[in-house]
């Protein structure tokens, strides 16, 4: 029953397989560009993806499981290479859930062009609280050693506050990494950056001037959907 | 007896199920990015969608009926939170029976590049009478007070003419509305303006000193479908 | 007997039936933007499809025919509003067999931005013995009176040379025309020609002083497909 | 039995069926704008589509056989007119099994703006070593005689290294040429060659001085996946 009780419960892993499945159904990651975990805070587990499988041969028995120090603890798979940079944002932020990593088009070409993605439209404050950040570029000596880890910390120190009032990131020259409650929520966030940033390309380019929108009308769109008093909806905060 | 004549009509509440359905199967609203709506003029009822709820689980019985005042009159669950913008136009011109709200791709973008979308094409002329115009930024106070009424507010009053004439505008920093005679010539319209938006973005980026379309030619156009000669398609004026 | 063979083959009709078809299906046509017609020169027929007519809807006993001179000889419908354009070229070219008119995305840009298309590479190059040319602008006096024909006219004004040569055209701030031997050859090159307009569009944006195929290039890669010598393909010159 | 034994295997046809079959089916060629070989070395045979056949109506029964000098052993049909490109990589490549071209759409833009790909991110380094390249303009000396051999020519002399660590070029005004271990990596390859191409160009028009990825981060990526200490998927090095 010790042994049982350590297991993770089927449903997360089965939510993992699922949203490995909808990043690739929703076209956000070809080939094997992309992988999502899940964390099982009582049992300190995450479960990922593994290593080069592609999406549709991947099953539930393949996810590989691994504590928060990255050891395998259930799989005979290897798992996902960027592994390290799960952890490093589940030890960072006890209160996300899941964490999805994709090189979905439009976000993968801000990353490389290493900028920020503007808040030009409510489509994007309502759902990201500001501009989606890019990273700073790792150092050499980072990129020599434990390159996946520092990854994940140059995310981490990119943020200074509330990382689920921003869910996403883009690592510079990379591509971007997104969060949430749960490994469904990420999905789902990385499909709306996708949009965002897509409507952003298309914006920049048409108007490389474009103003960004009001902070007063950013504030009202996130917070009539994510604020204490929003309104959006049929219960109370939600997309 | 009283009571069911005052309810809206099934077919009414087919129209506007199968327009924000529509939305939807077309391409112009993802996730909950849209919504449809119709007015029965001689009840004085709109038939709106309920908010958040996705396009595929949404039901004819799901459907909000509210007076033009907004107050719910049929229907359990909380109205889309733009219904106030629904509503302005509704109040404002009373020969329009739908109004349609998406943030399609490209028609968001131009919003987003606050500018009117050109008439570079016949395309464009076929179906709009000058440029697609785009709102002023609402203010402050505005934005705190009665946000989606005022977004009603400053398109009517970017319209000083007939607005069967020019059934859309965009949002500035939003996204587009479009209207019509009824629910289902909205949607098309929509369709249309997505299409015309995505013409005029990619006439606009590959020569950004492109001339509009010459009047006498726009004039041609659209008359030929709309005026009171038009002989296109098999009626009288259709598109 | 002299009535029936009078009347176009059934083969035409199914021929000019499946190319308004397949411009729908190829994604080359939207709503009802765009049409397909073939000439019957032994009869001196023209078959074409009618006005404001939905693609999906459409039967070969919906089809129009004509004289060359546009009176309406079988069926019921009015013709499509730019018969006079297709009998202009039928009249001018006694070669050509099939025209096809749409306003698919990318031709339309080139013809909104009044550019002609430039030769940047081969798969132009197989299909196309030169740029692409756009029209000059119709005058007012064109446009008031008689502005299908006189659209008609400026194509045929642009060519001083063999249309089968250059089988499209982008008429300036409106779309494409393009014709062939038959129908169906015109349809193939109108889905080349906006794969073309696409690579060009791409080509034009990512690289603006991008330097045109050089001649000879042009020329070996034309007349493989096209000239006396050719030897692509099974047979004698194709594509 | 010395003609059996020197008849290629079934399953090399297969394989270059497929792969033909592939690069239509995943859009990377379009018509017949594409073709797909592979060698077998120890017969000195090379498997090619026939010219101009569509890929829908292609058949094992169809591919023509050659020798290494274009001298076609097994078929009735003309060989691709890009044989004699293929042969030539094949002749100068010992460790190549297979060849795809493509007119791809971003691939092939590309190459008709003649700028090599640079590497702006890591998806790109996970599979190629360093910016893709594009070729010389052939003289005119070159495409008057043996054009395709050249174009072979041409591509053999951009390399002066082992070309399994940059399986793909651009030919300068023409399209791309990949390559690989086999005939299914190869189109692989294709695929991703376009992905790449097409975040490249939208990287380069939303910020035309975006730094490529530093040198030391490419070869991290390309290692993890592919040098000698390669830890991605399952296996050794691999994809």
């Amino acid at each position: 029953m010790a042994r049982t009780s350590q297991k993770v419960p089927a449903a997360l892993r089965t939510a993992v397989l699922q949203a490995n499945r909808a990043i690739a159904a929703r076209g956000l990651a070809k080939f094997t560009f992309g992988n999502a975990s899940a964390v099982d805070r009582a049992r300190g587990r995450v479960v990922i993806k593994p290593s080069g499988v592609p999406y549709a041969r991947l099953r539930a028995a393949d996810l590989v499981v691994t504590d928060l120090d990255g050891r395998v603890v259930e799989g005979k798979l290897r798992p996902s290479s960027d592994l390290a940079t799960h952890l490093a944002l589940y030890n960072a932020w006890p209160h996300i859930g899941g964490v999805v990593h994709t090189h979905s088009h439009y976000a993968t070409v801000w990353a490389q062009a290493r900028r920020d993605i503007p808040c030009y439209g409510t489509t994007h404050a309502d759902h990201f609280d500001g501009p989606v950040p890019v990273t700073r570029a790792l150092t050499a000596a980072e990129i020599a050693e434990g390159y996946e880890r520092h990854t994940g910390n140059v995310i981490v120190e990119r943020f200074a506050r509330e990382p689920l009032a921003m869910p996403a990131v883009l690592v510079a020259g990379h591509a971007s990494f997104v969060w949430g409650p749960t490994v469904a929520d990420a999905v789902d966030t990385a499909e709306v950056l996708e949009e965002v940033a897509r409507m952003a390309y298309h914006t920049a380019t048409l108007r490389p001037d474009a103003p960004p929108l009001a902070d007063v009308l950013l504030r009202k769109h996130f917070d009539r959907k994510h604020g204490p008093t929003a309104y959006y909806g049929q219960g109370g905060a939600r997309r």
